[in-house]
């Protein structure tokens, strides 16, 4: 881990310079396309390409279950967490078709999923866990596991670039996971539980004052640092967590942009954000979840979502969906005719 | 366009049943996939097709002059229209790049651009004015010229709903084109000219305030009813502003759904609602401007903009990018795998 974090390096100035360059010489207004126009000059800059090309893209999805799930704070049971990743395998799902409709293809990881999958064609096997500990009776995960965690999602990113993958996505599977991940957003960003904490995939207004209790009392039984992002992962973070933070970081290593989902897919990149706050050039921000705490994370970093459709399924389906503006910005960037093409006055009377 | 608009009939409910109820057996929490969900049962209501098949999309930009840019209120001359068209007709605009990325055709048409531009390939030439006459002196056109501008748009989308095109954009293309949608939003969501004005292509703080004045004198001069659109649109509008008005119109008769750019097409919007509210069903608010006015006749139509990109440029440029995610809702809709087919437990617990 900290080789991979040594190799991450600030975005370079020049490159900024050099994609507004060749943006304020296109047929338009200055500006007049706004996010669409800093997205391209975001990818100029981590590419460090005036001309980057970005072909193969793929989302990561990562699975794992959460021992807090058994205290009644999801609206599902954590069975489903495998029937989910049964039915991301067969196609099925929202982040299937979302990921196809990007052109992404779909990585699906069971990083700390409770169940026993044999060998299933198409999952990747990198299990640390059989789901994390209940972190309202002690830490999550030992700093082992959640440093093996990490490992993974970096192991992956490197993988991934070295496959000619130019563009990731993060996702996420693990129900009750809006828990950990509400619990990494009130210590991250200093804002109190209960600002921070939603209702997940829909629980009723007693169950989510119960889910806050159960967050209060995890953080005071178990102490994380903020200025330890590794001890918040491991005491009330998760494996998924741990994977999409450790994804963020070989991204920024191996200078690929990386769309970062919802409300667990920005706990885990809060964690990288912790580890090493650089990795934040590296992130594109793909929605705004209905998750509360969402918002404050992405503050926190500076980011700002690309789209905001009032999602809250997770799975890495922002992210997806993101990635076709992503794609667009890099058209608008390459494919536009500049003034000169074009004949046409760039005169400014005013 | 009375004709049109006797054929515009209200969504029936039966059919956003029909489609929540899909939506709700699909391998995700309920509501989860908010925005794509409200899009999917539109799009269901709209074509009274439960499986609805949408794959030939277009753009209509349309283009014309403004006396009023005489005035000073514009970043750029009006010579600039001409060349843009030119520039669109070859492939090399922002909107060209953006439908390209949607799937989408872009049509061109001329219906008030104050240059001859003889015999272009591509070229739709449907010219009801050689621009608009100066509102700030007079009318900006004659009601009967007004009428034929909704005519070319309701003749437009016919033609397009024959030709298997099953969803519309809408665009614009005209130097000084804020200037009339502003008074237009002003008068019809009865807001303050400075409330609803901005700074189109880039005008300085001056130019602005000019603008407001010229804005305020030409509706004082010319006394448009708010309860009489069409009056609207001759004495303060523009012809691609009444074009834009005519398509809406249109598709709602033929039943496509039609994604609105931004702040020029919203005003072409929201004369077609003025004529029509009922047409309000059959919009799509592709995204918010960066122009102050528009949110304000959002607002007023009870339209929600499904993309916040910041950009300012029109052309069709937002519709184009957000049919991408009206795309993306139908996917989910009809790809996503149901609980039943998937073997996914949907007990709720809490």
């Amino acid at each position: 881990m900290q080789d991979t974090i040594r190799k991450i390096a600030p975005l370079k100035p020049e490159f900024f310079d050099k994609a507004q360059k060749r943006l304020d010489s296109l047929t338009k207004p200055l500006g007049s396309l706004g996010r669409l126009e800093e997205l391209a000059r975001q990818l100029v800059a981590i590419t460090e390409n005036t001309m980057p090309v970005i072909d193969k893209k793929v989302v990561f999805t990562f699975a794992g279950d959460h021992g807090v799930a058994g205290e009644g704070v999801s609206a599902y049971p954590k069975e489903v967490t495998p029937q989910m990743v049964l039915n991301f395998l067969r196609g099925g799902a929202g982040i299937n078709v979302l990921a196809r409709h990007a052109g992404a293809d779909v990585v699906v990881v069971d990083i700390g999923v409770d169940y026993d999958f044999g060998d299933v064609t198409g999952l990747v096997s990198k299990k640390v866990v059989n789901g994390t500990k209940n972190m309202h009776k002690g830490p999550a995960m030992t700093k082992d596991e959640a440093q093996r965690c990490i490992q993974v999602g970096i192991d992956l990113a490197s993988e991934y670039a070295q496959k000619g993958y130019r563009l990731f996505g993060t996702g996420d599977m693990g129900i009750g996971n809006t828990t950990p991940s509400s619990a990494i957003a009130s210590i991250m960003t200093g804002k109190p539980v209960a600002a921070v904490t939603g209702r997940g995939t829909g629980i009723s207004d007693e169950s989510l004052q119960r889910k806050i209790g159960i967050i209060e009392e995890s953080i005071a039984l178990n102490k994380p640092s903020p200025a330890d992002a590794l001890d918040v992962l491991a005491k009330v973070g998760g494996a998924e967590i741990g994977g999409i933070a450790g994804l963020i970081l070989g991204a920024a290593a191996n200078r690929i942009p990386v769309v970062i989902d919802g409300f667990i897919s920005t706990a885990g990149a809060i964690i990288a954000y912790g580890l090493e706050p650089i990795t934040r050039d590296y992130m594109i921000a793909g929605h705004c979840s209905v998750e509360i705490g969402h918002r404050a994370m992405l503050e926190k970093m500076g980011l700002s979502p690309v789209m905001d459709l009032n999602l809250r399924l997770g799975e890495g389906t922002g992210a997806a969906i993101a990635m076709t503006v992503v794609d667009a910005a890099l058209k608008i960037y390459k494919e536009m005719a500049t003034f000169g093409e074009a004949g046409v006055s760039d005169d400014i009377i005013n």
